[in-house]
């Protein structure tokens, strides 16, 4: 590579400069803060671990497994990966390393890697902010994660025009269970889901066992009450289906009660992360952006992988994303050169009030600072601060 | 890898639980902010990068790619380098991405890895925090750093007992220059001088041209006036060592005066980053430790990778190493469960006072939080924090 080209970026990755720095820093700092006053404690976990601990999402592996750097560690001559996601690693710390009896809550927020752009992202290196709650199967545990989320958004003052989708695994995995279905059937009808490819999922129903109550839970996905007046006797009466069908409409009720303003969405077909989630799932969109402003949902068991299954609901979101498009102006005061103790005091004083002070340097003039947006100046005796 | 053992981290990388992520997250909004006040902005650097980018500090390569971690890059089919040092990426933004004219001052605060533990270090994934300036040549600048470092160590109420190094690479690469020694007869003198092996110095030096030189600066390198005294007079008149001579003297006298508590050490033959640096160098060891808390020096010309050589001089300090074996307890407050808005209000209240409070879900109890250290009872009709 030639030096003038040294500077080049991969594709997905990016510096990020100080009047943008300075935002992700504060939302930052007030996420964690909130999370910690929820009761979320902070964990810091490893850039790289052996492959086959970050591979704990049994199922999902191969999403992830693709998403993930690996490298030869040369210490033990094993395969290291570095981590895509954090959430197996928090599960990990619950089920091994911190293992609470009881509820635990944790937060993290550290850069995730991934060897390609995921989703409606384009960025391969997001700044990953989360929360975990392990320990309880409760409707009371998803309803908290949901509030959460929306608390977090709202105090980041991003909850302008926000909605909540709210999902469910579980309305047509145990459909699928109850019709026994197979493995190809299955997928089939989970990509026409996603797809929202009503007359396709009509034409391949008909032949199916259950044909008219997989059609009717695609037909009225976003309509609990339609869908219950829809589905036939026996799939309303399994145990599975109502269970899960009652979380959905708890859940909604639940927080439409704490956020009366919000618009909330069902998708019971929203199937995005099938193979990840366990049961409700929860997504945050604001107008205008096609990726969620944070997503999350139940993943119960995935500590089994590390010894210990767990029920667990969190939800993630990219710091970069949320903070994007946004800038902070930073005020930088420049003051002469010297040791003079009357200079030295007020430097110091106006450095207490928040702001950033240099002093020039050699024989440089206040040109060697050109942003500087204030300088210091001896008035009548006194150092006083202004602008420039 | 059976179950049993994919809680399982690699040698040099480790969780960090919540009584020590809280030290490590106060201490890094510490330095953060306190690097602010003294005009250093934050900027955040990738995490990949192509590999000729990161290898930007020229003789010193091998060490740094050495302790890079490559990996293949799926978009472009190039090879990456995981940033195992932040400097060369701050050098690489000074020089190209925000090219400011005049002087430029960035801070920055991220994971690094390491193929393998460096130096003293056992960690593998240090969390490197560093200020750089750019632009200026003059002894201010390394003044101001070293001035900097030592009361960011102050503010992190790390400065107890702590003293100073001061060396320069430019004495001992001007009698090398002023004596014309091969590269393996200075290899084979730096190496000695990094052993402090005076017996074999002396007897090395003495066919050595200017043998009486290379040795004096050995025996009195950690005393600029008997080796002034001890020195030729050619050796002294020459203009890069005298300018190299005068330039630690000149700190080492204005941080004194600026610190006259400090004992402050000088080894103008500390060949530590030998290749790296071009100028003064500076680390503070605390007492106890083998690592220095924090170390830099001057660097100038590491843009010119990126096409614009620059002076530069800045530090840097591992946030685990500083915060080792600290600990915060944290207070969990539990609350019972309920919306009832007296109960939501108290427990806002508890919350903006700083306190982390938790709802009891489902059917659960007290026992659910195993670390509560508080509850909120009712008391007379009002709600009380109470020590459980």
């Amino acid at each position: 590579m030639p030096i003038s080209e040294t500077w080049l970026l991969p594709d997905g990755v990016a510096d990020v400069l100080p009047e943008q720095a300075q935002v992700i820093e504060i939302l930052r700092r007030e996420a964690l803060d909130f999370l910690a006053s929820r009761g979320f404690q902070l964990v810091y976990t490893p850039f790289i671990e052996y492959i086959e601990s970050l591979s704990s999402l049994s199922e999902s592996n191969q999403d992830l497994d693709l998403a993930t750097f690996k490298v030869i560690d040369q210490l033990s001559g094993r395969l290291l990966g570095v981590r895509a996601d954090m959430t197996p690693q928090v599960a990990r710390i619950d089920a091994h390393v911190h293992p609470v009896e009881g509820v635990a809550r944790y937060c993290y927020a550290g850069t995730v890697l991934h060897t390609k752009p995921q989703g409606f992202n384009t960025t391969r290196a997001p700044l990953q902010l989360g929360a975990e709650l392990f320990g309880s199967d409760s409707i009371d545990a998803d309803v908290e994660m949901v509030d959460v989320m929306l608390s977090l958004l709202q105090k980041a003052g991003l909850a302008n025009g926000i909605h909540l989708d709210l999902g469910h695994v579980g309305l047509f995995r145990s459909l699928v269970k109850h019709a026994g279905l197979s493995k190809a059937t299955e997928r089939r009808l989970s990509d026409l889901y996603q797809r929202k490819a009503l007359p396709e999922l009509a034409e391949f129903t008909q032949t199916l066992k259950f044909g008219a109550d997989f059609y009717n839970l695609g037909r009225y996905a976003s309509d609990l009450d339609a869908l219950q007046n829809n589905l036939s006797a026996e799939i309303i009466a399994d145990v599975e289906f109502k269970s899960a069908f009652d979380v959905v409409k708890k859940t909604q009720s639940e927080i439409q009660a704490r956020w009366p303003e919000l618009h909330i969405g069902i998708d019971v077909v929203e199937l995005r992360s099938y193979h990840y989630h366990t049961g409700l799932m929860y997504a945050v969109y604001a107008p205008n952006r096609a990726a969620p402003l944070a997503q999350g949902g139940r993943y119960d068991g995935i500590g089994e992988h590390f010894g210990r299954a767990r029920p667990a609901t969190g939800f993630s979101c990219d710091l970069y994303a949320l903070s994007a498009g946004q800038f902070k102006q930073i005020h930088t005061v420049v003051a002469p050169k010297g040791t003079d103790k009357a200079l030295l005091e007020a430097i110091a004083n106006v450095r207490d009030q928040g702001f950033s002070v240099i002093q020039l340097l050699g024989n440089d003039g206040l040109n060697s600072i050109p942003n500087a947006t204030h300088q210091m100046v001896l008035v009548a005796g006194e150092w006083k601060v202004e602008t420039i």
